[in-house]
């Protein structure tokens, strides 16, 4: 699209021109997020309240512009990408926290509050925030319920959805809405709440979020166990799971990410023959939690591990998570492109993810890095590829399509965090029927009835 | 309605004659639920498969006759009343379980499977199906679903929601869907689970439900607290949860319902001078169980608790639930009617609410009995009245409407576990805005074009 000089001036007008970009560099930096396929925007606005935002998408909608909401920018799929030009609209000046309710368990927030900044915010009055996002010390809340953000505490607490009990959403017809409200169960009408969790930005615009929150765990303790191999780690997650063991976070990692990691950190994480590592944490009161460790290591020692290591002082804590929590920048050290795939099985297929992921590396020569969340079966799958290397991309772009129909194969799905955005788009098929998809066309054509909001995601 | 011969031929088609019913008797028994409030309908079917309940919908949305499913028919709002009549479907033939899935810690059922019978099946794997309505012995899990139920492990466990992971369901043209995965984690398209989810049989047809099961819990204790009155009861609730004390189920009962189950079970359930109880389960590895339930009983000590009693044996826990579990049967000998609403507000304002209810009560000279889910804050308000004395009738409309307008100001829900259905489609304007409810019926739209199914609840 190009703007008419009058769009353009409304445009602005609704914000102030202090508040509105236009330089190239602009542009194009408020295009790109995380997957690095980003798109110049023709516009950029920063409002500051619900009603300038209605304004904006007032104008948008009656001049049939295209209007892209914006977060942290930390997004895998291209959620916040312009694909089709047209005003992005970023959320940078909605980041204040409005509300922590000590006496009702929640929060009210506006949608850039950095979500670590939440934590240690509600942490420090004794309450906890559980989802936890590897980029949480970057991503904005509203990004996180845009897309239903998890992270390795999801084994026990659950995704964002769960969390999320009101929203307050401007639709792109410019009517501002309330859904849900401060009590944890509501069944008045749809839930359109969690209709608008995950809806990747392309049903209406959240303005302020009203979040559940629960007592800060009195203990939290963490156990890393080598196995000699990634079969050996696998069968110790199968094992937990047996042994109905369901501690806080259930995290596997691969060789090649326990190398790169080593490598990133410069010292070694494990015993010298370890191939694969869990990390698994347990929370709530103490003896509580030393029971369950004690369950976890005796099913991990079962399982073949050959070497345990408990911590419970913060520090050394921190140390067990520093294997996790720096393995997306110690993988971008192995190759200049790493295409990260958040898939998801039922959560005793783990084994079979494994050895599918195995087969794709060895059939089409790629460096496969897959680590993640294995007791929900969510594993990120990493191709670390030279996209200037047009054979390598191919062969990753073959993998990638023969991945996803595999894991829908295991009845899981494609993505279990990251969204479809742009990047999975051309294979919602492979996922979705023909009448599921014209079911949630019709649906969005209830929300946005000119398709203004973030067009060219989840389906193109 | 009426059916024209042409139409109530292919209905009966589709099921076959012998699992048609019409006489008089039937059409106005398969009319009615637990509102007690029914009306007949023209005709009732039993299928016995998705295809025969699909070639149903098709032939009733062609000829514009109104579709109610029915589950168990415990529903309090009226959810399977067919208020303007047309085609009852009863779901009772398909009460499979599928199948338990140990592997994957899940369940797939039909939806007319007893919530009971499935919790029985699953316990005796080591697994463990939450949602705990009072109904369970009776209600369909179908039903569940469609609404939403809850129970007092939400308060720990989370209502119905949290546990469906994907659905079967046939659109009111015919469509046979398949929304989610067996992936705990799914974030491909619009959540449409999550949609029909407490949707009151008002969107599509649940035939399939596949659930999320957690491990059995290990050990669970139980602990009767016993109060000089409701507001100790009600602060000893605030104790808790300032104590930032989490247990499993967190229920309280006024002296109204503990005197009547008292009668009801010939037995004193608590020391005489108790005019309010606090039923507190918690569940886990024992030594945690048993440092919660420490924690608990400080925690109510300090609120005026007169008596503590904790069981562990299952005998003991049993005998104190029947406090509860009796309690709707014990009210029904009060009144020869109980209004049951199920009002909820945010989690600390349970104090105000009850400071609202007794303010009701007297001002309108009912009885009122008050008991629930006081961790949710969702209370169960229950006015016991002679719908024969209609000054009485009167009375209770004008308290149930005071009642809604309260617990919407404290900024709470009207319905917490029931859903709207029929009784509270008068009130939905008091806590949804005109816009929203615009919305809602653009979806309701979206899945139903000629509007079909279940007309006449939620909105009129």
């Amino acid at each position: 699209v190009s703007l008419s000089p009058e769009s353009r001036a409304g445009l602005i007008e609704a914000v102030g021109a202090a508040w509105a970009r236009e330089d190239p560099d602009a542009l194009i930096a408020y295009g790109t997020d995380a997957l690095q396929t980003g798109r110049p925007a023709d516009l950029v606005l920063l409002p500051r309240t619900a009603a300038e935002i209605s304004a904006i998408a007032a104008n948008c909608n009656g001049d049939r512009i295209p209007l892209v909401v914006r977060g942290g920018g930390t997004g895998y799929t291209g959620g916040s990408v312009p694909v089709r030009g047209g005003v992005v609209v970023s959320m940078e000046r909605l980041n204040r926290i409005l509300e922590i309710d000590e006496e009702n368990l929640l929060a009210v927030v506006q949608p850039n509050v950095v979500t670590g900044d939440l934590q240690d915010a509600v942490e420090a009055r004794g309450l906890f925030y559980p989802p936890d996002p590897a980029s949480l010390r970057r991503s904005a809340i509203g990004g996180n319920v845009a897309e239903c953000a998890g992270g390795p505490r999801a084994f026990k607490y659950g995704t964002t959805k769960r969390y999320v009990l009101a929203l307050e959403a401007v639709l792109p017809t410019g009517e501002v809405l309330r859904t849900g409200s401060k009590a944890v169960k509501n069944v008045v009408g749809y839930d359109l709440t969690q209709l608008l969790v995950g809806s990747e930005g392309t049903l209406a615009i959240i303005t302020e979020i009203t979040l559940r929150l629960v007592p800060k765990p009195a203990a939290q303790a963490t156990l890393r166990a080598s196995f000699r191999d990634i079969a050996s780690a696998v069968a110790g997650v199968s094992a937990l799971l047996a042994a109905r063991v369901v501690p806080a976070t259930l995290e596997l990692i691969d060789e090649v990410s326990l190398r790169a990691v080593e490598r990133h950190l410069g010292r070694r994480l494990a015993p010298e023959d370890a191939r694969a590592l869990l990390i698994v944490e347990a929370d709530g009161v103490p003896p509580g939690v030393a029971e369950e460790l004690n369950r976890v290591e005796a099913a991990c020692r079962a399982a073949g591990a050959i070497d345990l290591d408990r911590a419970a002082s913060d520090d050394e804590r921190h140390r067990i998570w520093d294997a996790r929590r720096e393995l997306s920048h110690a993988l971008r050290a192995l190759a200049p492109l790493k295409i990260n795939h958040d898939v998801v099985v039922p959560r005793g297929r783990v084994p079979q993810l494994y050895t599918l992921i195995d087969r794709l590396g060895h059939a089409h020569g790629l460096l496969v890095a897959a680590f993640g969340h294995a007791g929900d079966g969510n594993i990120h799958v990493n191709f670390l590829i030279d996209p200037a290397d047009p054979d390598q991309v191919a062969r990753a772009a073959t993998a990638q399509r023969q991945l996803f129909e595999g894991v829908v194969a295991l009845e899981g799905s494609i993505s279990g965090e990251h969204g479809i955005g742009l990047a999975k788009a051309p294979y919602l098929e492979l996922e979705l029927s023909a009448d599921v998809i014209a079911l949630m066309k019709r649906l969005k054509a209830a929300f946005d009835p000119n398709g203004i909001l973030n067009p060219g995601k989840i389906w193109r």
